[in-house]
């Protein structure tokens, strides 16, 4: 599987997983996700260990889900506990994935269970902090995650594709800052005394000249963040308007991956209709994106595998954020041959 | 190709075949098919062996195929007999596969025609019986045909995918006697004092205690048949309703196959009412079937080669008929390698 | 790639092309076509060399191209000049494609630029000829360029596939005559005292006994032009009807092609009711073109390789054209091989 599997990715919003069954792919797998009666969060390998219907075709009686197509009944361990055609149990089980709710988000693991320390995940704290009001969503997108990520982390593609909202020359022309260590890249874009974009002029009624930060935050594989500060020039913080954009960025098959996105602001909280408009101004650039994505994937998908590529300056950010997952991808599959090659060695299936 | 050659199989229904040309996929081939002046049921290649164009698409002329792209003409045998181009007949033929009409079905042989044996067709006699009626059609479903297979030798299903309609928890909850052969498998679930699934209830009239009786036979690898009786509790033979429900289980391309159906019944045979009632009962049936067959194929062609299988007692009767099927692939594989690896040999095109 | 890449291809007609980005895929590799403004045809490599999005869906800015993901500003050389997010110009360029306009035509050559000699593009001066006039357009088709080659060289196909327009039983009944070359085949269908299929009779008002003469043209590998006499038998040239038929066959991607064609004729040139008439006559025809080879390549595509085929002596002409094209293929390969194999050898990208 061409995805890094060892890493919490965010499998849903926390509020979209309930007491029904929801289907959901996650790095090739299916997964099956709901919660107890108790409230606790599950995802089971989606794939009945009888004969590979869906279980979140079938209904949840109790904590257990009983599959749709023969009644095989699997509890939330993952483990076959009965069937309608006879007394004994099968020994059949799927498996469960660990899955962690933290900050309105439902994290998931979709690689080796021993190894799912709840301590990795990244906070996004501000999510359920009083102080800040957000809009969220899903959109599907059928491009490989690593388009999304480097089209993240290289903003300056701001000014050519969304130069009606969130894009104007200043996001190109200003050169960023990037730090970062072995699992994580941040960049910096100060823009100081430019022309606000349109969605800034309409949204806070800046005017120029103003200044916008850009600071942006990759913690591999999965999370993106940018810390956003929009104000006059010559002010200083914590003075302005400050937002957040997040997006969970969760590979679902080969060439697809999920976008979880959140748009954050700590201003005009109780304002229902500035958040209706942020939140449609973010789809309108959400779409712009996912058909600029969705064409760059058929572009790399027929254009073979040694297309020579040409890298400048502001690409510093994104180049990082990709050797990451490529060097986590890299390091399962050659752990995974090692172990295969050991003696002795046996293959869970 | 992954599919049993030497066998009979539904070509079509009887009626569907007459004076105009028919295509039809079988077993990963195209066939044309159609009726001789005379009657006769011919089942030809449908590929001109000129350029490959459908011979179903072009014209009858007597019981000679014209080719609709360039004229070829091909007999009944499958012989090219002249093109409109040129005097001299080309040397070309298409193969023509056995065929043989019986029972209202049109059966095929893919295979050898050599072993082509008409002894080897399933009787279904009741089809044109004066004591049966019954309704019939085609449903393609883009599922492998042994996951219908299973799904008809395992009638447990019923319970969980077809709970309005001629499912309830009895069938799930009675055992079934499985027997059979090296080429078919048979099975009898006698439910007894039941209450009647609503299907049997609304044509039939009958309420609890009514006991059910479904007596399955699958004859490898194309044929399934279900013999059922209700009748209200302490009856004997021949009283109460005797139903069947037939399946030409045809594979078509790779991952799909046909399935033929018949449902017919020994009582009211002259209510058309009752017919087109079950009729439509049949069809909601077997949409919830193709639903989750299509479903489960996709599960099982994403799944990889390895995912290990539970069964349970109520599988033995699906098992051993996979296994048949299985068997014949495998040996058929195994006399085309010997014969492919023979001094000498020559591969026919 | 299966296709021959050193020749001239129609990429499109000259008019299409102007001051706007057109993509086009041909024989495997997506353009991007426009003018300069001083009138220069460009087709660069559709592939920015910074992240490989369409250049096509950027913006011309006086004749650079920037690229709507990141601003990469690429000339009509196919170099990058410059980029908004840094003051140092990127090393990178995309190819650019050899491109000659005449005739009305724009050609390109997708091959080895080196070898792209402008002496060898087909001569189609008919098409801005006073004395003639046309309609034309461009039709897709997913068939293999092959096949359609193979339908314009065998006309006989006309009396199978055409009767109601311009076949009728002459065509087929009467030999044609074939010449070529190495690079070419000619071929000549004189029927003579015939009844003008329906397409003449409307256009033209032709009554048997008629000659119609059909006099073939293909210039290797994607240029096939008829040159059409309708005239009252008994006439000598230059008495009667002229048409010209042109299809310039250009391999899009792997099983598909354009077929650009274009109908004139040197009669009636200001009738534009004429001209709409046979616009949508050759429309219809084509209409039964493209069902007929769709259907062909998909029984092509599922045939396996070795399915054997039949011809006729009306074939000579198509075999001789499929024979030239598959060896200039084959001749490519072998080249690239050697290239290869040679030490030192470097390959370019």
């Amino acid at each position: 599987m061409p995805f890094a599997m060892n890493a919490w990715y965010q499998a849903a919003w926390a509020a979209e997983v309930g007491r029904s069954l929801l289907q959901r792919w996650i790095c090739g797998q299916p997964m099956c996700l709901y919660r107890t009666a108790g409230g606790e969060p599950v995802a089971l390998a989606d794939r009945c260990p009888h004969r590979k219907y869906p279980l979140s075709l079938g209904r949840l009686d109790g904590d257990v889900v009983e599959c749709g197509y023969h009644g095989y009944r699997i509890d939330a361990t993952g483990t076959c506990v009965g069937v309608a055609e006879q007394d004994e149990k099968p020994r059949a089980s799927v498996r469960r994935h660990p899955v962690a709710e933290r900050d309105a988000v439902l994290w998931v693991w979709p690689g080796d269970p021993a190894a799912a320390d709840p301590a990795l995940i990244p906070g996004l704290e501000w999510l359920t902090d009083p102080g800040w009001t957000h809009v969220h969503g899903l959109v599907p997108l059928k491009a490989r995650q690593e388009l999304l990520l480097e089209n993240l982390l290289d903003l300056s593609h701001e000014t050519f594709l969304h130069p009606t909202t969130i894009g104007n020359a200043a996001v190109a022309a200003t050169p960023i800052e990037v730090a970062g260590d072995a699992s994580s890249v941040r960049f910096r874009r100060h823009m100081l005394g430019i022309e606000p974009p349109p969605f800034y002029q309409q949204s806070m009624g800046l005017t120029a000249p103003a200044d916008r930060w850009q600071d942006g935050e990759f913690i591999a594989p999965g999370v993106f963040l940018l810390h956003i500060r929009m104000a006059p020039s010559g002010t200083q913080e914590p003075e302005g308007f400050h937002m957040k954009v997040f997006h969970g960025m969760t590979p679902s098959v080969d060439g697809e991956c999920h976008d979880f996105y959140a748009l954050g602001r700590d201003y005009l909280l109780d304002d229902a209709a500035l958040s209706k408009f942020q939140h449609q101004q973010q789809l309108s650039v959400m779409a712009e994106d996912v058909r600029a994505l969705e064409i760059q994937e058929n572009m790399y998908a027929t254009g073979g595998d040694r297309i020579p590529e040409s890298s400048i300056k502001g690409d510093v950010a994104a180049l990082r954020g990709r050797r990451i997952v490529r060097r986590m991808i890299a390091a399962e599959h050659m752990a995974e041959a090692a172990a295969t090659a050991a003696p002795g060695a046996r293959r869970a299936g």
